[in-house]
């Protein structure tokens, strides 16, 4: 399948690199493809700069978001969640229209400092996942994947025998078993990919995040997930 | 131990009879004491009005919020989340001082309709654990137990053989122990209590709330928590 990413951060390198090893045809959207095209400065957490991990993947595709949004046929929003409504009109809406757009993103707030808070005005009684859907209503957002480290959304067999959940939710039907499919392509049980029912429970995916900040600080490591148990 | 309730909900009703057969001194906190005591109507859920409740549960003491407070060595706040500090400022700093609180209680907001949100003031760059903290400067204030169904809370075992997990803040590393045994009566698993940290990890805690009512949609049932799977 043609897959867009919009974005170029450590999340949207990974998940770049997983489709492409499965065989999808990928190309990633960026504001100014020509400036991130010899970004050689490391990423936030140390890891290798966009030159040296394009070097590595060189099958991915590089484009501005209006382009990789044309490209796809689906679309994945891997942008910063402040910068996410304006990344998504410079893609326009008519290259979102119809397609599945699978929001990964949360809208964090780096103004008030470390550890993030979320966006106000996405938080609460809204949510960007809502947000999206409001602003491109041809477009089937489904919010999905943004509970975890970008490490495990691809690869849920590194911790626990892949044995815990991922959330999705959205108003179209259709566009959450394409995303099933795709996640079970990423190695997730179908019985852990957790329907929560229409765009608004982004809501409580995302104000998750608070939580999981403290949690990686007490296990150490982001490569942890929660598992829902039950009778 | 003398312990004080404040709050004569299911959640506080759930707690008493379950302290009292550990064999502590209960005695239930509430606005009104001889109205409580005469309440006959079911609970929000069809359960036992008070009275019934009361019948089968004798030992434990009802005072009004200030006669509970001053009762406790150790005091647990169950009351809803949009009376909580007017509760307590009923039952009086000097009720509460130098002791610990456990704050079990979430902020929730049914102004704007079901489902619940959280009080704005209480949310995002505030919690209702913090609040606490911040009013009641002399009180140990210890927020737990707020992530789950109130069966759950006090009988970790009805689900998974207990194996799953309750988070813990507070500034005051005693008075965290102190919850830590007293969690660990109930049945928890000293290895499933995971501290948080400082008293500002209530954000996490109460802001996963949204995420739980879905997640309670999708399973049919509150009888469900959330464990960390890791490597």
């Amino acid at each position: 399948m043609k897959l867009a990413i919009l974005g170029t951060g450590t999340v949207g390198l990974t998940l770049a690199s997983r489709l492409t090893g499965l065989g999808h045809d990928v190309m990633l959207g960026t504001r100014n493809a020509d400036e991130t095209s010899v970004r050689n400065t490391k990423d936030n957490y140390g890891g290798p700069s966009f030159m040296e991990w394009h070097a590595l993947n060189i099958q991915v595709k590089l484009g501005t978001f209006s382009q990789a949004a044309s490209f796809g046929e689906l679309i994945i929003n891997a942008t910063q969640g402040a910068n996410t409504i304006n990344a998504l009109n410079i893609a326009g809406e008519g290259n979102l229209m119809n397609k599945v757009l699978i929001d990964v993103t949360n809208p964090l707030d780096f103004s008030k400092g470390m550890p993030p808070t979320l966006l106000p005005e996405l938080c609460n009684t809204n949510s960007l996942g809502e947000e999206i859907q409001r602003l491109f209503p041809k477009t089937k957002v489904v919010k999905a994947l943004n509970t975890m480290w970008c490490g495990l959304m691809v690869d849920p067999a590194m911790i626990g025998n892949g044995n815990h959940n991922v959330f999705i939710c959205g108003n179209n039907t259709d566009a959450k078993l394409k995303v099933k499919e795709l996640l079970q392509q990423f190695g997730w049980n179908q019985q852990d990919i957790v329907d929560l029912g229409d765009i608004t429970a982004a809501r409580g995916t995302e104000m998750i995040l608070p939580l999981w900040l403290r949690i990686m600080g007490s296990v150490g490591s982001g490569a942890f997930n929660f598992k829902i148990v039950k009778k």
